[in-house]
C-alpha cells in the first residue's frame, strides 16, 4: 500500500473544496440521521445531520454539531423555540430524500413537503417524527455550547422516548440497527449499508493475547 | 413492522446495563478509531474511541468524547502532557485487537504490547501511529471542554498531518474509507464493514422532486 502524506503545509494550501471533502472523510463512518422540528408558527423542518454522537446513557444524552451557516439555522431556531426535536434513523429506502434536506430552503418551506417524507406525531410530543424511519426518538433540548475555535455549536439533548422495531431489540438492550436497515455515511455525500463482522464480548485485561494476534497484519 | 415504545418512565426504570446498550445503539453507526499517545516518561498508550466527530474543515478540527472513568484516563493524561495524539482508522484485520484496548490496563502497560499492534513514528511527530492502520493522522490538542451535564469531556484537536492510501483518494479530495477497509461500530461492541449505496451530488433546492420519491415507503 502506497500512502500519500499530507504535511501541515500541504494541508494549508489545498483547494478549499478538496480540503472539505478530505477532512470530512477522516473522522470515519458517521452517525447520520434526520432531525425533525416545528416552529412556534407550526412550520415543520427536517434536516440531515452527520455529526451526531453519544454523550452518555445515565442520563441518556445525545449531541450534534451545528454549523453557523444557513441550512441548519431553522433547526436551531425551532429547537430554541420549542425545546424539543426528534432524531430519526435513515434507511436504504429514504437516504436520497434525507440527503435532499441538506439543500437550502427558506424557513417557510418544509422539507417534509419537498421530499415526500411524512411527518408523524406520537404520544403528544410536539416535534414531528419521520414516518418512514424505523428507529425514532424524542429529544428534549438541554444545552447549547458554542465552540470558539470555529463558531460551530454543540447541541445536547436528553432522550425522552424511543420507538424501535421489536424484532431488532436484543435481550441485553442492544438495538440491531443493521437489521433495522440503518445506513451510515462518509465524507459529505457517500452513503453505505453495513455487514456485521461480529459482536465482541466486554474486554478484560486478562484475555489471552495469542487469540488476538491471529489476524494481525505485519 | 411492530415498534416497541420506550416511554420516559420505562427508560428511567430499565436495568442499567440494558439502558447502556440501548442508548449507545441509538446514535447510529459510530466513528470508531484508535487514539495513540505517549507519556512524558515514554510509555505509549493505545485506546479505542467510538465517539469521534468532525467539527470543521477550515481549520481542520476533530473531536472526541472522554468519559470520566479509568480506561481513557491515560489517553487524557498523555494528551495534556504532550499536546499531541494520533488517530488511526480500524480495519477488518485489527478490529479485535482494537476492541481489546478498551480493557482497563494500568498506566505503565502499553496496549501496543498487549495487542501486538505496532507503534510507528513518522516525520518527527511525538505520538505513535498504529502501523497496521491504513488511514492515520496526527492531531494537535486545542481545547478540552467539560460537560457539566454528565461529567464527560470533549477533546478538540487540529489535524496536522494525514497519511492515507494513494489509491483511495478521489480527485475531489473525498477519501474512500470503505476501499481502505475502515470499519464502523454500533452500540458498545458490534463491528461492521460497509457496502456503498451511492455518492450523491450536492443537494440544491430546485432538484426535481419526483426523482426523489421513487423509493419512498408508504
Amino acid at each position: 500500500m502506497v500512502q500519500k502524506h499530507f504535511t501541515t503545509e500541504l494541508l494549508s494550501t489545498l483547494d478549499k473544496q478538496y480540503r472539505t471533502h478530505l477532512i470530512n472523510s477522516l473522522g470515519g463512518f458517521k452517525s447520520v440521521a434526520l432531525i425533525g422540528t416545528i416552529s412556534n408558527s407550526n412550520v415543520t423542518n427536517l434536516a440531515i445531520f452527520s455529526s451526531i454522537f453519544h454523550i452518555g446513557a445515565h442520563p441518556p444524552l445525545i449531541a450534534f454539531i451545528l454549523r453557523p451557516s444557513p441550512p441548519e439555522r431553522n433547526t436551531l431556531n425551532n429547537i430554541l423555540q420549542t425545546g424539543c426535536y426528534t432524531i430519526n434513523h435513515i434507511n436504504e429506502s429514504i437516504y436520497k430524500q434525507a440527503h435532499q434536506t441538506s439543500a437550502r430552503y427558506d424557513a417557510e418551506i418544509s422539507e417534509f413537503d419537498i421530499t415526500g417524507l411524512k411527518p408523524e406525531y406520537k404520544n403528544v410530543f410536539l416535534a414531528p417524527f419521520v414516518r418512514e424511519s424505523y428507529i425514532q426518538f424524542a429529544v428534549e433540548f438541554k444545552e447549547k455550547i458554542d465552540l470558539a475555535l470555529n463558531h460551530t455549536s454543540m447541541i445536547i439533548g436528553e432522550i425522552k422516548e424511543i420507538y424501535a422495531p421489536e424484532n431488532c431489540i436484543s435481550e441485553d438492550g442492544f438495538l440491531d440497527i443493521e437489521k433495522a436497515n440503518t445506513v451510515t455515511c462518509s465524507g459529505l455525500d457517500s452513503y453505505h449499508k453495513t455487514i456485521r463482522l461480529d459482536r465482541l464480548s466486554y474486554a478484560k485485561p486478562n484475555k489471552e493475547i495469542s487469540s488476538l494476534t491471529i489476524n494481525c497484519i505485519d
